[in-house]
């Protein structure tokens, strides 16, 4: 199953979203799943190596029109030339969402997701917890399996 | 200018949120701006019918490929066949943005604006006043206010 | 009505393929149609310039995310960030298509618009000859009423 | 390396269009590429099938917004809700393209390929030998040389 994980773009490599994104796509590699996210740096970044560390696939939606962009986690990258609308992509290929903190970027693709019907758990993101289908949830563990639960 | 008035697309006539949004689009075409919208029904057709009352230009950029989709006050249609993409183009095509009421989808229109670094007033909608470019306002003439002194 | 205008975005004014561009913009502001086109330079320019001096609206459908870069007789520029997938918004928007010339990007326009079901006359451009929906035509006046009759 | 592969979207299993597709897809899986297509049926399915049959990936950028939609031979498919601007996105991700056969969809395809600078080797498809970048081929082992060549 293919899984977005979205959040913030420029959380560096110490920090707490990091490893909590890197966390989010090694669980889904290891139940099986593909990582879809918008092929870029921090949470993007993280999440495709935390997959990728498990022998998984990872897909990066860009939104510029260079593949090369994409970092070099992500196994399959397809560039839009589109900028942000390809933020609507990223969601619509997971089946379901985890966001990992983020701003308004971020932001952008929770109101895509739960627009779509997508279930969406977040890990210290925005607290969107009066929508139906957005769960806050504690650990990457917890917010795997709150995804896949409700898919 | 063009200024973008987003929101509930569910709104029906008797309602705050209509009024609200028909005040807003006259504010903003009696101060001689355009509307720009997402070109269908509730807070879109309100601000749209506004507009129109006091004389305006009406821009709607619609989900689907049929310009005749559009509310009947929409002056200028734009099909794009994108579908929830075209949120987007909504708030890329005004200087400033007005939101009032919505939901989820409104939510992704509040995050791009935002990304973008346009101004945005809020009437009833989607409390982000902890981000840099919202205003939470009290009624339409502050809401539209807001924006202007911002661009 | 909307009609779109395509065709070659490098033809400077004392070209005939210019000329003929503008007289196109001109013969349909005329008859109260309004011009969809890309929003750049050459042909896109003429088409606008000639429906402006009949005193026609023009809409410009960009594939940049800034709506000043639309050329002085655009009357409503449409800012997509999208690139040369606004082309396939530019043939959209018209109930019918006048080729001007072009390139490329041209034909990738043509051939959406053929592909959309859209009547398409050319003015030397692409000879689309053998496809349903297109008529190579002689000059702008031919080439507008070969448009209005089949749309 | 990505390659795009193009063509008739109604090309059924006997025809020869169908049995260039496949072989297509055979040769650039056989030396390692990845095919990327739009992802229904016809020469997309073919390529896709010829792929996979070789050990080989396959991309399918979809119209639609379901996934699901995929031909079964598309191993990461990519939905976009785009219609038919998601033409654009299938050319731009490979880094050369084959065509094979096609109409009017291919034609657009065709301009875009162009438009972008892609190496383009066509199989009965339009002929668009007069634009630079284009080489007609006589078989599918040879359009895939001329690809891969010109990269």
């Amino acid at each position: 199953m293919h899984v977005s994980v979205i959040g913030s773009g420029t959380a560096s490599e110490g920090t707490d979203t990091y490893r909590a994104a890197r966390a989010v796509g090694r669980e889904l590699a290891e139940r099986g799943h593909t990582v879809v996210c918008g092929g870029l740096g921090g949470v993007m970044a993280a999440a495709c190596r935390g997959a990728r560390e498990a022998g998984g696939k990872t897909v990066g939606i860009l939104p510029g029109s260079d593949p090369r962009a994409a970092n070099q986690h992500v196994t399959t990258p397809v560039a839009t030339g589109m900028g942000n609308a390809r933020n609507v992509l990223v969601v619509l290929n997971g089946r379901g969402v985890v966001a990992v903190g983020g701003a308004t970027g971020t932001l952008s693709e929770l109101g895509h997701a739960l627009d779509f019907g997508r279930p969406v758990a977040g890990l210290d993101t925005h607290d969107l917890s009066s929508f139906d289908g957005f769960e806050a949830c504690g650990d990457p563990e917890e917010a795997v399996e709150s995804v896949l639960r409700r898919v």
